[in-house]
């Protein structure tokens, strides 16, 4: 089924923060109507930002973590702010529409806007992601590829737009095909001088004994909105909670490995290249239990 | 002025090679209109490929080697191969509506396609360029900025598209702006481990006493159209020609640097970081001069 498509319009709201809600301001598209230029840097230079949330029995999550990360971007990218007030009523009217027996991934996009005008573009597409998530089970088998970066370069070159969420994905999707290529069902990338970064389109944790860790951001990777999430419920659960630099080989010498992603939430990782990796049954379905309860 | 837009009617024409030509199966857009859907793979993730060709006085310039090239993308990325017998003739029916007063950029874009149809969408867009071109004259001020990469990446990670000119350019955006902020004109990328790549939008050449260099493809840039003209010019001039690593050190050390792309064609650095750099005129009018008489 194809996304509903709403444009928003980004321009009229850009003046100030408004006292009250942005009625008006996004407009729905009909099902397979074009409704961008050619010319709109989005999509002549991958040129934007987005986010993808998760909306779970009508309810967008994490809305605050997404939009500050929309910021983000948009300040890594010297795009206009976005204003979070119109957004955040983007989102919640977009949602209100959707029914409530599927959960929904909602993706907002903001781009510079058509080339020559300085004026950005602005859209939101909800798709529905159905209510069978089987991966969150059975889990997924992925391969390490090298991100080509040292460790150290996201520090050395903010030019690269290390942890702006962009629409230049064209690498993460290219890594995914590859993963499948060797057989894999996903892929986590690593730096050059062997440091788990992120996968192409989620965070990693990893479970050692009592303790969760996900890689430091500052070696060029997002803020993961999931991870935030997880790591503020299993700091209530009496696990300890760490963003360290993590070595590739601790990806096999773990007691869990998972990716997050707003939509997917907790995905085990069965399979790391050639190890098989100890999957935590009871860890993951209360993760995902507790994710999906969320209703901020 | 804004760009004339052509929709090209790219699933029409993957049947086969056809022995004629392909009337019809381009659609011109009146100016400001949608003509792409928000859902296009194109749009969202920066997923597709694209040539950008010059039009001197009605001529499309090297149109064979822009069309090898494209392929090439095309098979880095897993697309369908571009049938090159219909983009030919759509980039000649697209040249002939044009001005020849004014010089004009010829961009051929080839996206994945609307998510879920695995029918690619491709379109031309053609850029009045004008009849003025100053810097081929005055030159620019350029910063050299790390690419993050080292210069065996590209070999050891194909997954990172390294020879493919993808629509994936927010860090190509990016470097000129930190170049702006600089107060430069533009940025010549370098490899991580000090070597000389390529510009966000063009090759780099230097000239050492009777020698033409510029940078192996292998370390992850493009095979540089303008360079594979102005390579096959030198060497009827006498010039010897070499592609090779090449220490940024050495872009101080030598006797005239260039950007080179399609539209600009040939233009001298006058500076490379702070360091003040030889201006070579007269190979600089002679190769901008033999440029513009291209007629293929």
């Amino acid at each position: 089924m194809s996304p509903k498509v709403f444009m928003v319009d980004v321009a009229a709201a850009d003046a100030a923060e408004p006292a009250s809600g942005w009625a008006g301001t996004i407009q729905e598209v009909s099902p397979g109507t074009p409704s961008l230029q050619v010319t709109d840097l989005g999509a002549q230079r991958g040129d934007g930002i987005f986010e993808t949330l998760g909306v779970v029995a009508g309810y967008p999550q994490a809305v605050e973590t997404h939009m500050a990360r929309f910021a983000e971007s948009a300040r890594l990218l010297d795009l206009p702010a976005p204003n979070q007030a119109q957004w955040r009523d983007a989102i919640r009217s977009v949602a209100a529409r959707l029914t409530t027996t599927s959960q929904w991934g909602i993706k907002t996009v903001l781009t510079r806007g058509v080339e020559g005008t300085g004026v950005p573009t602005g859209w939101i597409a909800a798709t529905d992601s159905g209510s069978e998530f089987p991966l969150r089970t059975a889990g997924l088998r992925v391969v390490t590829l090298d991100r080509g970066y040292p460790s150290d370069a996201a520090q050395r070159a903010p030019w690269l737009l290390p942890g702006a969420k962009t629409l230049s994905y064209a690498v993460n999707m290219a890594a995914l095909r590859e993963a499948r290529r060797r057989g894999a069902d996903g892929a986590i990338f690593v730096t050059s001088d062997g440091f788990v970064m992120e996968a192409p389109q989620s965070s990693v944790i990893l479970r050692r004994g009592n303790r969760i860790v996900t890689p430091r951001t500052d070696i060029g990777i997002l803020l993961g909105t999931s991870q935030l999430s997880v790591f503020a419920l299993v700091a209530e659960w009496g696990f300890e909670t760490a963003e360290k630099l993590v070595p590739t080989s601790q990806l096999r010498d773990s007691d869990g490995v998972w990716l997050l992603s707003s939509v997917q939430l907790a995905t085990p990782v069965t399979r790391v290249d050639e190890a098989d990796i100890a999957v935590d049954r009871d860890l993951t379905d209360r993760l995902n239990a507790a994710l999906l309860a969320r209703r901020d």
